[in-house]
Formats: structure tokens, C-alpha cells, sequence
């Protein structure tokens, strides 16, 4: 089955086409047929296409929005110089999976798409409203393009973190606060959580009810997350993807009182504010150069730029200090992982997190670790007391396979 | 010499009235004469006297505002039936050292007061403005009553913490924020945690570079301190007493995103916001009963109360994060040191939390731990791979010694 992977951001949709069925998750031969980025949709976007192969498409064009963009790539990947052989008209896109953000108490599971479905997320904008709206459009755009009669499939990033119990989820607020208006942690990156977890079952060969692990998702957004028995028990991002690790551009924690201060102190109103903290703290607000984590330890290498320095350790030490934090929490753990554009390719913050956890019995191999770049591998001693892993994420791989899922299920409903 | 200590809120008064000097201290024989609190300054206000036999008297007075109350606080020191023989007249009060909260970056250590230093405290307003006025206010109102050649010193709460390293006491925010307005975090209670790594020397007869420790001050406040060489190098409160563990009324830490959405659902201005998650959050808030441990294991003991068990909840599985994450901040540690009144008088949420980390082999006597009830006590067992401590703390000593040290060392500086 063709699934079309869509993920809305508010001016951007990433994508990825891929051929999945029941033998396909079986055997673990499901089929990247393509994939890509649209960004600045709303001006002159642009476009970035990944065959099949490898080959890179690089195209500027003018998009009004989601649903322009998703009537273009429907377009080019039935057209011929998309390389896609099965692929021909827009009948051959047989169902959509979507990426939402927040799924609130209630959607805790991957949703085949109806009505009230849609209703539910429209409920959870609340919540998300920067970026559930992106994805409403997004499921709005395809029912429009494709039309009604092909299933879509909504995966939500909250899902995978139903599991944890109230006393980690609930803030220590006034109760009502909860009750009123649903102000609890969440957590994110729910999706790339579980399929690591998944992966760690397959490469251990360990039952679901046996893993009980600290999981790394280190990208431009950072999150850890405790499993124990194979679901979420805690997680750092919180009611928002603000809270917990240091990132790419947001804060993470911070005493809540500080707001008021630089509110007043800036003369910034309370949203201003939260931008500054979503957008331009986190590495980029700390070395006052970037986001990026390639480029500060090029920047501390080369030129020994001290706030550099600062930004990476700030980095290093807040992760090190959730891993302590989830060990407290699991009563200890078999493994801790990384993943993420950070986690699976950068060796050296691999091993500045670990070298403080000598305590603790974590013994990195230089070599196992400087090899693991972008592949699952063990990356611990045989005499490290905790293995340590590098598991790749794929997000859009476990939206297309429950998108899958959703749909076989619905057709083999119990009569 | 007979030392006042004096430790103003805004509307209440503690103090004790000490008498120490170099030899005292040496012994460790520091003496105790007076103590007591005075509450709702302002209104009719309610005094409770404790001497040093322990005979408590309790008064209700009308005492208008700081000043009346050290007004009458001397008056009654003074007077036969205060019964302190050695307290003749306001001459027989040789010193005055006052708890100050907030010493910012600049007052790193206690200080012998004169104008500068007044004026340097008042400078720390902004980063304190619920704390520092009413400290000055006992501060003008010593002088006014006992005249200007009284010595007086102030004793900071941020102080022990000014070792904490850059990479630990800044926030991931624009780094501008820290440079032009201080934002960073300065922790509290410091007095506290330097007490009682002190006594933790005394007993263990550690040299101070090899004292590693975690202190847990759980009192109404609550924090925890990673301490390495003896020194403070991380804490969990931040800019203000916000941050950090689950409190009796404050939340501690919060996803800060959560500040614009309740201000918004509730209709409420930020600073009225700071206010419920200072006053009416943490046990208080998630019970819906008390701020008071006692009352909530009292609750949960006979009624079986649910919330108040979420709460104790909240509030353990808080601090065992915690000393996860400074055990990781410090890549291990000698032992983890409980203090203030829930650390030092609860045995069973000292249990409840440590039931939580025999993963990293801490293993409480269950007989030493119920017998340490406010006082010094090692309370794990022989083969814990931590020692675990109760040492109660006592703020106002080392307050009374800090303002001797300061008036020896003014009358014996080198000339």
C-alpha cells in the first residue's frame, strides 16, 4: 500500500511516500519510495525532492499554502521525472498519514480519520495552536486533493505518553488547573520514543515487558524519555515542547518566575516572550551564533569561541542530568539511548554526556562509538554496567505502518 | 558577645538571640538565650517567646510594622522576666546579623554592614522584590533602635552558591538576558547547605575537598544542593525560590508555556499568576487540603485520601529526580544529607524517597532511620554505596558565628 506521510508545520509540510503492507512490517522491507521538504510555503517556497536513489531536486516556486503544496507534490509524484514506476496516477496514493502534534487525554492512539476524528483535533488546538491548525490543514488539503474516499491516518506525537502515571504527569499546581483546563505534561516526540523502543526490543531481543531504558531524541528539538515495561513513564518536554532539555532554539527549563521579570524588564508582552524562549534561546541564545550543534563544535575547535563552549555544555549537562533523573525515576535501567539528528551522528556529545557517568558504571568504546554515525549500534563496553545504543529514529516509517495498521484493522473489524 | 539574629519577612519576625565568640565556637559551645517568632506584623500581631529553658510564652500585640516589633523584641530581652541574666540593657546587645535573601552576584559572602554595603543590598531589590525590602527594613530598624556603633552583618541566602560554575547557574536564554539583567540562576537556603556540610565534616571528619554530597533541605521551602570539594555547584532553586523540588506551597518546577496559557484561561495578570505558584501550588495546591506533611500522611494514614497521596507523590518522586541528577552532576557522591523539617523529622518520607534508589545501592537502616528524629544520625546501612544522613540545620548559628567572624576580623585586620 502506497502511504503518503505528510508533516504540516506552519509554513512548511515534509513528506515521505512509502510502500507498506502487512509482509512489508512483517519482514521490515517496507519501501521508501520518496520523500522531501517544502519550505516557506506562503511566499516563494522551497523545495527539496529525494528519489528513491538518492538523487536531490532542488526547486523555488511560489505556494500559497498546505493544500498548494500538497497539489504540487501529488502532481510530481505521479509525473514521470519523479521516478516513482508505480506511482501513476493520484488513485495509486492509497491512503495518507499524518504527523499531529497534540492529541490531548483522549487521542492517545493512532486515528483512522473521520468526522469526529477531525472534531477531536480540533478540540487540541487549544493546546497545540501553533502547531495543530498546520496539521488540520494538512488533513483538510488531502481529503480535498485525494478525495474523502482515501483513508487518512492521524499519529499523534503526545500518543506514546499516555502511559505515564498521573504523579509524573501532573504539575504541582492548584488540582482544579488540571481538571479545568487540562494543564498536565503531555510530552512529544512521542513517535520517535516508541520506535526506538521498538528497535532496542528487536536489536535485544528483550520482551516489551523486560525494557526498561532512558531514550535520547537529541535533534534541533531535544527530549528524554523514561520507559519501563516498554511505555513512557516520564518524558522532559512538558504541556509544551518547551520544557526540559536544552535545544536547538528553545530554553527548555527555567525557573517560571523569570518571565515576569524579563517581561517587565523587556517590556515584552507574554507571547513576545515565549517566542524569545521557543525561538531564540536554547543553543543559538547562549552562543549567540547558531542552532546548530555541527557548527559550535566547529566554532569551539577552531577558533576556542568560549560561549561556544558554554552553549555545548549547558547542552551536555542538562542531558546528563535527566539521564540521572530517569535512572532515579526507573530505579535504574538497562540501557540509555540516542537518537536524533544530534544523537545518531555526533560521537563527541555521545561521549561528553557519557564521560560524566562514570558513576554510574557507563563505559563508552571509542571505537564503537566513532563508528556508530547514523546506523543502530552498541556503542558501550562489555563491562559497562548500563549499554549504551545509538538506534536511529524513523517517525515517518511507524506513521506509515500504524497508518497501515489503522485501515487493515478497520477492514478486519470483528463482525 | 551577645548576637541578635534577626530574619524578616514581610510580615513576620524571626529571631534568636545567641552568645558566641572565638572560643565558643571552637567548643562548639555557642549559647543559646532566646528565641521566638512574631507573626502578622501590621495588624494584631502574635508573639510566640521561647527561653532557653524551653518555657514558651505567647503574647498578641498590636505592632505596627518592623520597627515596633524589634522595638518591643528589645524591650522584652531587657526585662526581668525575659529571664536572661546577662541581658541588663539594650548595651548588653553587642551585635546584630540579619538573614538577607537575596545578595545577587556581587555579595558572595557575609557582610559587615556600613552604607556601601546597604546600598549594595538595596541594588538586589529587583531580583528580590518580596524579600530584600523587608530585610533592609530590620536592618534600619536595628540601627534607629540600638544606634549606628552596633555592629550589624548580613548573612545572604545566595551566598554559599556563588561557586556554583557558569555552565550550572545559566539559563539556556539569549545570553544578553544574563549580561544586561542578571537572569541566572542563584539558588537559596545556601546558609542552610553550608551548615550542614559543615557539621557533615564534623562527622565524618572528611577534609572539605573531599566532602561530594547531595543536601536535601525539605522544609516549608524545599531544595537540593550538589555539593562537590565542599563547595556548592549546583542547586535547584533558580532566580527565585520558584524553581526546583515540590514545595509546601510553591510548584517548584513548571513547563513555563503553562504562565501564558493559565493567564489567559484565567483571566488573570502574570503577577497575580506568581502568586498562586507561590502561595496556593506545591502540596497545598495538588491536595487541595494542606501545606503541612504531617496533616497529609495523616490524611492518606486514616482517610486513605487520594490527592494527598498524589501529593506526597509529586513531592518524593520530585527530590528523588533530583539527587538522580546531581548524582549525575557530580559523577557520584559520598552521601545524601537530609535537613529542614521534613528531612529531619520524617521518617517516612526520608524511606519513601530512598525506597526509590537502591538501583544505585542506598540502602536505609529502617531502626536508625525511625530513631533519627531531629538530630545528627547516619541512618543507612554498613554496606549503603551511599551513607545517607539526617543532620538538622541551623541557620541562625552559623548566622551568629558569620557575624562574629565579620566584627573579629574588622578589629583584627592587618595594618
Amino acid at each position: 500500500m502506497n502511504i503518503l506521510i505528510l508533516n504540516c508545520g506552519s509554513s512548511s509540510l515534509k513528506f515521505q511516500l512509502i510502500d507498506t503492507d502487512l509482509a512489508r512490517i512483517d519482514a521490515d522491507t517496507d519501501l521508501l519510495l520518496a520523500r522531501g521538504v517544502i519550505e516557506r510555503i506562503g511566499s516563494q517556497s522551497l523545495i527539496s525532492l529525494i528519489r528513491q536513489g538518492g538523487a536531490v531536486t532542488k526547486l523555488a516556486l511560489p505556494l500559497r499554502d498546505h493544500r498548494g503544496a500538497i497539489e504540487w507534490l501529488c502532481q510530481w509524484l505521479i509525473a514521470p521525472d519523479s521516478d516513482i514506476p508505480t506511482i501513476n496516477s493520484r488513485a495509486d496514493i492509497h491512503a495518507v498519514g499524518h504527523r499531529v502534534v497534540h492529541g490531548g487525554e483522549k487521542l492517545t492512539q493512532s486515528l483512522l480519520l473521520d468526522t469526529a476524528g477531525i472534531k477531536a483535533i480540533e478540540d487540541c488546538i487549544e493546546l497545540a495552536p501553533l502547531h495543530n491548525p498546520a496539521n488540520l490543514d494538512g488533513i483538510r488539503a488531502a481529503t480535498a486533493i485525494l478525495g474523502p474516499s482515501v483513508p487518512q491516518v492521524a499519529v499523534f506525537d503526545t500518543a506514546f505518553h499516555a502511559t505515564m502515571p498521573e504523579k509524573n504527569f501532573l504539575y504541582a499546581l492548584p488540582y482544579q488547573y488540571y481538571r479545568r483546563y487540562g494543564v498536565r505534561r503531555y510530552g512529544f516526540h512521542g513517535t520517535s520514543h516508541r520506535f526506538v523502543a521498538y528497535r532496542y526490543r528487536l536489536l535485544t531481543g528483550l520482551a516489551r515487558q523486560d525494557v526498561r531504558i532512558v531514550t535520547l531524541h537529541l535533534g534541533n528539538g531535544c527530549s528524554a524519555c523514561a520507559i519501563d515495561g516498554g511505555v513512557s513513564v516520564d518524558t522532559s518536554m512538558g504541556m509544551t515542547p518547551l520544557e526540559g532539555l536544552v535545544m536547538g532554539t528553545r530554553s527548555g527549563d527555567l525557573d517560571p518566575a523569570i518571565l515576569e521579570y524579563l517581561s517587565h524588564k523587556e517590556g515584552m508582552p507574554l507571547e513576545q516572550l515565549l517566542g524569545v524562549l521557543n525561538k531564540q534561546s536554547g543553543l543559538l541564545g547562549v552562543s549567540g551564533l547558531t542552532n546548530d550543534m555541527r557548527e559550535l563544535l566547529a566554532e569551539e575547535r577552531d577558533h576556542k569561541d568560549r560561549r561556544s563552549t558554554l552553549a555545548i555544555e549547558l547542552f551536555c549537562g542538562r542531558v546528563r542530568r535527566y539521564i540521572g533523573a530517569y535512572l532515579a525515576e526507573l530505579n535504574g535501567a538497562n540501557s540509555i539511548v540516542f537518537t536524533g539528528g544530534i544523537g545518531e551522528n555526533s560521537a563527541e556529545i555521545r561521549a561528553r554526556i557519557c564521560d560524566g557517568l562514570r558513576w554510574i558504571g557507563v563505559e563508552l568504546d571509542p571505537a564503537l562509538n566513532a563508528q556508530a554515525i547514523g546506523r543502530e549500534a552498541l556503542i558501550s563496553t562489555a563491562s559497562s554496567r548500563l549499554a549504551v545504543y545509538v538506534i536511529p529514529t524513523n517517525e515517518e516509517l511507524l506513521i506509515a505502518r500504524d497508518t497501515f495498521r489503522c485501515i487493515w484493522a478497520r477492514d478486519h473489524e470483528a463482525v
